[in-house]
C-alpha cells in the first residue's frame, strides 16, 4: 500500500522580502524541517504585509494543502498584521489570550514594561492553540491547519520545535544526490529521462548545474519516498555520470546558495 | 499628480527550491535590480516543476499585475518544464525559434554537440520574443508581459539586463533605513505607528529586530515615492531612536541574512 502524502504550504509575509532589503531563509529551514516528518512543501508564497493580501493567500492555501506554515507579522509593531488577518480569514475575533498574557507578564517585568505594543504579541484568534517560543517567549499559534510563526529566524526555528508534534505526516520522500564534474546537462539529458520514464513515477530526477572558480558539472538528484526505488535510482546516477567519462560524487550535504 | 505604481509578480519554479535542497537568492536580486526602475515586487510564488501547477501561477499572476518574472525550468533536461507551461498558459503552440537555434548552434559547434535536449533550449512560445543570455548563451523570453529566465543565478543576473529596458516603470519606491541598538520594538511601537498615520499613506515604515554576538537591536526602515516625505521619515526616526536613548545610524547597506 503506498503511504499517504502529506503536502503543506509556506507563506511569508513582509513587505522586507518583497523589497529586496531581507534574504529569507525561512522557507528552506521549514523544508528541511518538515521532509523526515513527512510532510512536504509543495508551494510558498511570499506576501507584503496587506491584511487582504495575506487573508486571500491563507484561506486559498489552507483550503487546498494539509497544513499551512506562516511566517512573520506577529510583532509588536503596527505593520505586523498576520494574527489580525489569520482571524479575519477564519471568521473570527481575536482578543488577548489569557496563558499568552501570562507568558508576557513573567518575561517583562517591572512595571510599565508589558506596554500596550508588547501586549499586541499576546492577541490570538478565538480559538487558536498557542504555540511555545523558547527564544524570545511571545508565542506563535495554530488555528486548525495553520501554524503562525515568527519571521525573525532563530524564533521561527525555536517555534518549528513545538509545531512539530502536532502534525500528523504521510510518506517520507527521501532523496540521493550525485555530483559529476564536467558533466553538460545536454550530455545526460537523454538518459536521465529515460530513467525517470521507467520508475512509473515512483522516483523524479531533478538537474541542477553548478558553475564555480573550479569548473562546471550537475548535482542530479533522485527523489523517492519507496527506499529500495531510491537506492536503485541512486546507482543508477552514479552509472550515468560514469557513461560521460566522470567520476561520480556521493553528495550527502544539501547545496550551497548557488551563483 | 502621483505616479503610478507598477507592480510585479516573481514566479520562482522547482522542486529543488520546495525540498530544502536550494536556498532561493532569485528573488531579493529582482527585487533589488527592480527596485530603482520603479517596479515594485508586490507578490512571490514558488512552485514546483509541476506544469498545472505552473500554469495557473502564470495566468493568475500575469493578469494581476503589470509584469511576471518566473525562474527556472528552462534547461535541456526533462525536470525542465517552464517553456511548455508558458505555452500552454497563453494557449499558444511551442516550437523551435529560428533565432534561438543560431545562437546555440554558434555556441554547440561541431557535430553532434547541438542534440535533441541541447535543442529543447532553442524551444519559445509562438510570438515569445527571446531574452539574451549574455553568460551561458541559451535565451530567456518574453511572452507579452512574462519574463521567463534562467534559474541558475549568475545566468538569471545576466538575463536581467536584457530584461530592464523593455520595462516601462512607475513611481521609484526608495528607502531609508536607521539601526538603533538596544532598542527594544515595544518601546518605539506606538511612536512608530503615529508616524505612519500623520503620513496619510506617504510613507511605510517597518521594525525588524536583529539578535547577534554584538547584542540586539532594530532596523527601522520608511519606504516611499515622495523623496521630500522620506526625508522628514527618515529624520523622524532618527529623533525616535534618540528618544529611546540610543544613538541612531543610518544603515545604507541591505541587511545581511537575518539569524
Amino acid at each position: 500500500m503506498t503511504e499517504k502524502r502529506v503536502k503543506a504550504a509556506v507563506l511569508l509575509i513582509g513587505d522586507e522580502l518583497l523589497s529586496g532589503r531581507t534574504q529569507d531563509v525561512n522557507l528552506q529551514t521549514i523544508a528541511k524541517f518538515m521532509a523526515p516528518l513527512g510532510v512536504q512543501i509543495a508551494e510558498a508564497r511570499v506576501v507584503a504585509d496587506v491584511p487582504d493580501e495575506i487573508v486571500a493567500a491563507v484561506n486559498e492555501l489552507r483550503g487546498k494543502y494539509d497544513y499551512v506554515f506562516t511566517t512573520g507579522g506577529i510583532g509588536p509593531t503596527h505593520d505586523d498584521k498576520t494574527a489580525d488577518a489569520i482571524a479575519a480569514a477564519f471568521g473570527v475575533g481575536i482578543d488577548v489570550h489569557p496563558e499568552a498574557r501570562a507568558i508576557l507578564e513573567a518575561h517583562y517585568k517591572g512595571p510599565g514594561n508589558l506596554n500596550e505594543a508588547r501586549l499586541r504579541m499576546a492577541r490570538v484568534p478565538i480559538g487558536g492553540d498557542l504555540v511555545p517560543n523558547p527564544v524570545s517567549k511571545a508565542p506563535g499559534f495554530q488555528m486548525e491547519n495553520v501554524f503562525v510563526m515568527a519571521g525573525v529566524p532563530s524564533i521561527m526555528r525555536g517555534m518549528l520545535e513545538g509545531v512539530g508534534p502536532r502534525l500528523k505526516g504521510g510518506a517520507v520522500v527521501r532523496s540521493r544526490a550525485v555530483r559529476g564534474k564536467s558533466v553538460r546537462e545536454g550530455d545526460i539529458a537523454k538518459g536521465l529521462e529515460a530513467l525517470e520514464n521507467a520508475t512509473n513515477g515512483a522516483v523524479t530526477f531533478g538537474s541542477y548545474p553548478w558553475f564555480g572558480p573550479e569548473g562546471y558539472g550537475l548535482h542530479l538528484v533522485a527523489r523517492s519516498a519507496d527506499p529500495a526505488a531510491l537506492d536503485k535510482a541512486g546507482d543508477d546516477l552514479n552509472a550515468l555520470i560514469r557513461a560521460c567519462g566522470a567520476e561520480p560524487e556521493e553528495v550527502t550535504e544539501l547545496d550551497p546558495p548557488r551563483n
